[in-house]
């Protein structure tokens, strides 16, 4: 079996990397960044690489978009256009909905796989790229019914081999629920990031009094311009909803702290602290 | 040498651990606490427990005071006022500022050391307590020109023998710094819980859709609520402004992200990025 990855990335490159050891299976890549490409070929990430991206599609059996999730908007449908009838598409978009959307009305829908996994590192490129990363993670697939039932099966069986489980919604639901649980945390930690870089010029300074907290909690602001922008806007109203709500849970902090509620602070961080019981 | 703890949680208990293979040196402990004494006692993090602080005090060559900082404010004075012309006092407290006006004026001000370690982790109590906290850890020492040399000097060799290095400067200073680096990130970081959780009632969904970046991001949610709105409040006006410096960040990314303007997104989460350079 053919598979070709569109992005040699951390995400695309590691959905390569954990199937490897099947040796039935051959991985072509292709990557708009012809240095990424090359780079993926030589550390072995993929078997074989596209200078052509239809090539690449016509070559393969299975064809997976591991790009920023704007670009998939853009690319997916160009791709669908392309493939006969036995071919399986697969995108790893962090977002959902504008992606379905936009093969909703296409005659070929049913041979596209909607997924998302759950996994990543602050890392980006080829040679952030490792086998393992999806150990016993979650790979989340949108609207299934959409898709025809043995392509579908193919897919799974996949995932599962490179170390997924498998959780399923709608496309809708994936993107309000993750909107919450991940697009916020990056905005977070973008956002923190810039308000000490913008106070403390100096970065020694940063480093010197910066505990393990300070780092764990911006850690996310390493992570890919291009990816996140995109998600940010992909998900735009879902991810407004969040930062509106987000906004009024500090605001609530900052009053308890203007008026010296010492017993309502600790309640509210008491509240919050219940999150230890769901990520021990 | 008798060293009194003041406090037998993570942070005093971890100093006490940490210098335990000095065997000149005797381990007292008092905690308000008196099952977090017992334990600290049955550990072995203090080799004797005293009940009563007076006493603990009367046999101490150095006390220590690892308390919530609210709570340094009120005892640290009534130490002063019991502690010989020999005893060295020092405070462990996250803020300086309060702190160090609360014995401004006292007679044997030069008896006491202002200490804040950049070290912990989301656990409290003794049995969080451990030996290699302090290890290549930042101590930051405030206002020591208000400290007698010798006293000063006998502090510093224990504190570097326990693993520390050493950083000095203004009570002000420190408490500015802080507010920036260290409290905005636990204020950000029980927002981001409180939100999720108020939006998630289910936390199987919490746990399935988390990554690893949301874990990392809402980690010093799991922290002590009577350590951090004693922090909050002691630090209060630094804090406030630190939050509103932030929310104007937010507000910033929030109506790029209104405007669709993906070019100024990917900028200012580039500008964020810079953080990875010092952090690494």
């Amino acid at each position: 079996m053919n598979i070709l990855i569109v992005g040699v990335g951390l995400i695309g490159g590691s959905f390569s990397l954990a199937l490897q050891h099947r040796k039935e299976l051959h991985f072509g890549g292709y990557d708009q960044d012809s240095e990424a490409l090359a780079k993926a070929s030589s550390l072995g990430v993929v078997d074989q690489a596209f200078q052509d991206m239809e090539e690449g599609v016509r070559w393969a059996d299975l064809i997976v978009l591991a790009i920023p999730v704007r670009a998939i908007k853009r690319v997916l449908p160009q791709v669908m256009s392309l493939v006969r009838e036995d071919q399986i598409v697969v995108d790893f978009g962090s977002t959902k909905k504008t992606i379905c959307d936009a093969v909703d009305k296409l005659p070929n829908r049913s041979q596209f796989v909607a997924a998302h996994p759950i996994a990543g590192t602050e890392h980006s490129g080829p040679e952030a790229a490792f086998g393992a990363l999806y150990q016993d993670k979650n790979l989340i697939l949108c609207d299934t019914d959409r898709t025809e039932n043995v392509k579908l099966q193919v897919f799974e069986e996949l995932a599962m081999a490179a170390g997924f489980y498998l959780t399923k919604m709608s496309a809708a639901e994936h993107d309000q629920h993750l909107a919450y649980i991940s697009h916020l945390s990056h905005v977070t930690s973008y956002v923190l990031s810039n308000t000490v870089l913008e106070k403390e010029k100096d970065g020694e300074v940063i480093l010197d009094l910066a505990g393990s907290g300070f780092e764990s909690t911006v850690r996310l602001a390493k992570s890919s311009p291009t990816m996140w922008s995109s998600i940010f806007l992909e998900n735009k109203e879902m991810v407004l909803r969040g930062i509106q709500a987000y906004k009024q849970e500090l605001e609530k902090l900052e009053a308890m702290i203007e008026t010296d509620d010492e017993t309502e602070i600790a309640h509210y961080l008491e509240e919050g602290r219940v999150i230890r019981k769901i990520l021990r």
